[in-house]
């Protein structure tokens, strides 16, 4: 049982609570499906990693957190107070951390395929512009430095290294391998260094890699940060930051709790290997940068439902809910497991299929599952949807987007 | 090259053409990513596949389109006009089928989760409900009784049989297996007929199947066809219909443009079936009702993307688009095969990935794919999107709704 990361539920005398209310009282009134998040959890992990960089050596961590996760606008309104910066991958993004008042020094911009609208956006916003541009091949390291240019002022930019390593996730979400899209190979950093042109306009301020999503071991990220050191230490420029990325996971299922990394675990190894690597080899002492999604939402959220019905075929029980793919599309996209959780349990359990509303066989939450037996106007939850839930969700089958509430 | 389904592309001197106009002007000054639909196309393929239905034989034919596959309201209020009825499967759906003057008299309801408000105000819609209910579970029939039964009025259902066969299609839209979650097996429709209180406001008007989507060939439509048959003849109730679903796929890929049943083959088929199956065996005469989705509209469809930049890592080039995952989500979710075509062609190709801005791997249109060399600001196409394109969109990384364009 080591490892169990805090959830906002707990069951009481067979029913179920969320951060201490009864989820039926929470429900009362409200239209199913929704998403129910919990700020106290969300804090909770939010504060847990930032103390435990500090707790083991990280030298200034800022911690950049990924809004692709879920950017609802009370979550970063209440990471922003607790003076979270931001990772964003779309102007989209950018947009929403700047409303929430989140530092543009705060903001490093991801992805492969910023626009010329959105550098343009990113280096007018605030005084000075965003924190950097995490740059994902030479080609747009020219566009950011012709634009840059244009507008007479400098970018800060960071190389994403492509670290050649495969990080054990689903296939959808590895993302450090050298056929995938992402990042930059050591020998085209290296080129570019001495490209002039490139130069006139961009500042050269830090070395990222993020190798992948829902990362539940951590060989490969301490491999890539061997790799992140060495180029760094190659490098004659001093550098102000290295970003270690995002990626670290959480439990859906019982096999990832037994073992998953603990935060204080990847804290440690990632210290470890920068002291290793990096620390212990130069008088250099850039900080260092995370970009946590999943590990800071994930267990915060659940995603509320009813039973609309039962049905049994042949000798299949089929448990029909109000919840669809549309709401949360993690199972049917990624094979994801997700705990289904009755809001009262009994003694008396059935296997069953808990499947949703959408005219597609892959509307499915489980097959199999063992839970008491439901009727009509039931209440379900389905577990640790706080990240990677309602910022997929669609309106597929014409259905509504799914209501956020906070406890 | 038989089966080439009509499409609006066309190259003339190496550039693209889109119903007879050229793509590069047809985007100017529009925001890409966006989807353009040909009318022309889809007015095409809805009055070949009803003529067909007639010029087979096909008694008294109700073509319920499909709105799953594609709800944009130029295109319900286009087929409206040239007499479509609907299916539905979702309130949602049935409203903007209304909104878009569908007669409630030529809609359907699908789907296992109907709920109660739902089926509520399908029953009250026009002046007498909507044509029928089909019904997936006797729970659900159960519902519907209760329902109608309150509102003093009588409710026209049919039975989706499931009818267990296996469609040759991918997992996720197969729909007519025992372990899915769809329809009813013959055994509980038969005991369903004597349990009189399932029947005090409700009338057997139909019997329906659908047993997936894109199928390419019609052994299992006919065997399901068979099926239905038979139960319809044991029932003693006289029908008003037979529903035989959707499901006919179009031509995404060359190996399926080889051996995909055409319009004309799978009414022949359907209509052979029948003729051995039912007509020849009983005096009654009921009409056959259609829910097609993707034939009418895949082909009219294309998603406009311009090329952000071209990254080369190692051996491997890749085409970055403005278009993604977000936008649509078939690659991703089904491992769909989708062409990727230029504005202008060449004659010097490469091969190259062509992926999205989204940051996961699996944002990715097409891998080892031979186009032009491509530079930023250049238009491409992805194919054949019409159906369960923009309908399936989300705002992923707070990625804008993509707009939808007719000509």
């Amino acid at each position: 049982m080591k490892n169990i990361l805090p959830s906002p539920l707990q069951y009481k005398n067979n029913t179920l609570y969320f951060a201490g209310i009864r989820l039926d009282t929470i429900a009362r009134n409200k239209r199913t499906p929704f998403y129910l998040y919990s700020k106290k959890t969300l804090r909770h992990y939010y504060e847990y990693f930032s103390k435990s960089a500090a707790k083991n050596g990280i030298v200034s961590p800022l911690v950049c957190y990924a809004l692709k996760a879920n950017s609802n606008k009370d979550v970063l309104s209440t990471l922003k107070t607790m003076g979270s910066g931001a990772d964003v991958v779309s102007v989209g993004e950018l947009k929403k951390a700047l409303k929430a008042g989140i530092d543009p020094q705060k903001i490093v911009f991801s992805g492969v395929a910023k626009t010329e609208d959105e550098i343009r956006f990113a280096l007018k916003c605030g005084k000075k512009g965003i924190y950097s541009f995490n740059v994902e091949s030479i080609e747009e390291l020219d566009m950011i430095n012709s634009i840059a240019k244009k507008l007479k002022t400098r970018a800060r930019v960071a190389f994403r290294l492509n670290p050649r390593v495969n990080a054990k996730t689903h296939k959808h979400i590895s993302t450090g391998n050298k056929t995938h899209k992402f990042g930059l190979l050591k020998e085209d950093i290296l080129e570019a260094m001495d490209v002039a042109a490139l130069w006139t306009n961009t500042n050269l301020v830090g070395l990222s890699i993020h190798i992948g999503s829902q990362l539940t071991e951590l060989n490969a990220t301490i491999k890539a940060i061997e790799e992140l050191s060495k180029l760094a230490l190659k490098l004659e420029t001093p550098l102000e930051f290295l970003d270690v990325g995002g990626g670290l996971g959480i439990d859906y299922t019982a096999e990832e709790r037994s073992k998953l990394a603990s935060i204080d675990t990847y804290m440690k190894a990632v210290s470890d290997a920068f002291e290793k690597y990096y620390y212990s080899k130069t008088d250099h002492c850039p900080r260092i940068v995370f970009e946590p999604g999943r590990i800071i939402v994930g267990k915060m959220g659940v995603l509320v439902s009813r039973v609309v019905r039962t049905k049994i075929s042949d000798s299949n029980h089929f448990t029909i809910i109000d919840a669809g793919m549309n709401d949360l599309i993690r199972p049917a996209l990624y094979e994801a497991y997700h705990e289904v959780l009755p809001a009262q349990t009994s003694k008396q359990m059935i296997k069953t299929d808990i499947v949703g509303p959408i005219c597609e066989t892959s509307d499915c939450f489980g097959t199999g599952r063992k839970l008491p037996k439901l009727n009509a106007g039931d209440l379900v939850v389905i577990d640790n949807v706080g990240a990677y839930g309602q910022t997929m969700a669609s309106t597929y089958n014409e259905r509504q987007i799914a209501t956020e509430y906070f406890i």
